[in-house]
């Protein structure tokens, strides 16, 4: 009657690394912005490693405390980084789970769980290769590696990734690289390595009327008619074609809004918003001089207006680093047999918030489970992941 | 020390019947829905005077019951009504009111109060110049002269006129004319008579998209660009150019809501709510056909949209009586030396609900300070429309 049990502990044991730890990991329940265990858990691991840890806990008023992790080894240069996230988002209906969300169980070689891919995985799987890594390479190591870990990625982003690279900066922590573990492949493992992302840019644009009874026309003054105007002239807007780097930028008007609930009144005024993702052609400043030239032609004489853009967004980047590309796209080409597209594309992610400091790219999981009921990863993808990290490691230390 | 009293006896036996009565239906708090004693008060004073009073209220299950009044003197024909409300709006801030706006105040021969034009002064220049001319006609009136009053003109006017009517109907109760009290000039008494309506047609136009990332615009479709041009097209809709009888038909977008607080998802719909006022070119149905088929040809086979109609428009309407309209207007002329314009501008009107039961013209009050703090009427005003009411009830017997 111990079948079951002996059978348990020999899956246990057969369980490699970046599999164990990332079911370690799935099973704290770190909902952003709740620590959960799992940065209590990573400190453990890379403690007993011969890492430095430091847990860190930043305070905005208005925003929820979050706890964020900081562990290096070795004191010298190159000075290699991994950042990554434990928060997780909400696993929705937890009754629609294959498996429960926080169980990190395993079933037909596939590990389940909220984080599995966004982002947990990609963190086991580094922790893993890292620790090898440096168990191979003894007392002489001349580098560093350090672990830049936060737990407000999916929440306001505001007491993560942006308040540690400040902590390390005052810290005198200079590095020569970032890896953001994130789920960059679009299909399959070696698909794509971010070596940029583009910019955005978000604004409000405003018209003001006279608002009035709807029979009375003459006496009020529409404000309707000359946004439809200014959002024709921002929806028919040529920003650029793109170019090797990057694709064309992008501008979408994501929303009109009267708040008017009458059909018998004329409204005050009606704001359209819009966002922007733009490439290298363009800065903040520029792109948003170039909108407000074509907002003011439209406008003529006509159409008064307010144009408001955010402060909340951000310019594009593009990482140029040959050691530190050529050292991965080596490493993915090696352990998938894929060259990995070097893209540009899509979101906005912490990458931005660390570019100023070190070159930085993104390679991580496949993404197409995140934030969905049973997200999900293949034990495979976890153990060649981590394998890749160990070989970009190994090459990356070599060449440097 | 009996000054003050015997002089505010001397002013009670000064006022003229319409001022009194005006002074005393103010006196009653009827913000609607309350009946606040007006009606109570009307009744009694029709009663007096020979009326057949019928206090009748109607339930409509999710509006408030309302109490109305259907008074009638006479049996024969023609038979004239006068159509009104003695309900009000709030008064809003009571310490901004000179006067209190329930206490019917009189300073330097104003009388101030909510309801003051809109329209307790109508009904009760009205009340006035009936109770007079039924002395002076005597027993051997042949015709009838009926009271239309609700309490429900400034609230959903569920369970006001169009419910009056079909009692009336039901009743066996036929009218040859009618006369709605309110306040129909725009500057001076005597400026305008209102002969019809422009009628009113709603809609609401809704683009489907997909929602997405809006850094993602490929995996998703931003209903905006569509909804752009769909409402272009309606905004440059020419519908007529007005004729000798009615100003052009207008058409107003009153407002666009996607509804969408995010500035990084393109939302999945998007939808705009337009209004017009149309003249006698058009029926509800011609004027839907219209606009669909321009909204049809714009959309092409590239924009899928929504166009849907309210039921609660109304056609517009004209009326032609001229043993009506001429001798009301002959009344205006002879007691204010002006020749009111017959017009056929501004919004809906309970007359809108009498239309089909007989001709029906629109003359009260001069309507500047209705819906206002301080609403007021001159007492002159108040004693010219009884003198108006009076010889038109005179000429009008008298022609028929």
């Amino acid at each position: 009657m111990t079948v079951s049990s002996a059978d348990a502990a020999s899956t246990e044991r057969d369980l490699t690394a970046p599999v164990r730890i990332a079911r370690d990991l799935i099973r704290c329940p770190s909902v952003t912005p709740e620590e959960g265990g799992a940065l209590a858990f990573l400190a453990e691991l890379l403690e007993g490693a011969g890492f430095e840890v430091h847990r860190v806990t930043f305070q905005t008023p208005g925003t929820p405390d979050v706890e964020n992790l900081f562990a290096r080894y070795g004191r010298g240069h190159p000075h290699v980084a991994f950042a990554g996230h434990t928060d997780v988002v909400p696993p929705g209906e937890e009754t629609s789970w294959t498996h429960a969300p926080f169980s990190g169980e395993i079933a037909d070689g596939v590990l389940y769980g909220r984080g599995a891919v966004d982002m947990k995985g990609g963190v086991a799987a580094f922790a893993a290769a890292a620790i090898d890594f440096i168990a191979d390479a003894g007392e002489t190591f001349p580098g560093a590696i350090s672990f830049l870990i936060t737990g407000d990625e999916e929440g306001p982003a505001v007491n993560g990734t942006v308040r540690l690279m400040e902590w390390c900066r005052a810290r005198g922590e200079r590095f020569d690289a970032c890896i953001v573990g994130e789920p960059t492949n679009p299909q399959t493992l070696g698909d794509a390595i971010k070596v940029g992302r583009r910019g955005s840019l978000s604004g409000t644009l405003t018209v003001k009327g006279k608002q009035g009874h709807v029979a009375y026309p003459h006496l009020a003054e529409n404000p309707v008619p000359g946004l439809l105007r200014l959002c024709a002239a921002l929806d028919g807007l040529h920003l650029d074609d793109g170019n090797e780097r990057f694709q064309p930028s992008n501008l979408e008007i994501v929303g009109i809004d009267t708040g008017n609930p009458a059909f018998n009144v004329i409204p005050e005024k009606v704001g359209a918003r819009f966002n922007v993702r733009f490439n290298d052609t363009w800065t903040r400043e520029s792109l948003a001089r170039h909108i407000e030239a074509a907002i003011r032609e439209a406008a003529g004489n006509t159409v008064g207006y307010e144009l408001v853009f955010r402060e909340d967004g951000s310019d594009s980047f593009l990482t140029n680093d040959t050691a530190l590309i050529g050292a991965l796209s080596a490493a993915v080409a090696a352990e998938t047999g894929r060259q990995p597209e070097l893209s540009t594309g899509g979101g906005t992610s912490d990458a931005r918030f660390i570019k100023n400091y070190c070159p930085v790219v993104e390679f991580g999981l496949v993404g197409q489970t995140m934030h969905q009921i049973d997200e999900r990863v293949a034990l495979a993808d976890l153990e060649t992941l981590a394998a890749i990290y160990r070989r970009f490691l190994s090459d990356y230390f070599k060449a440097g």
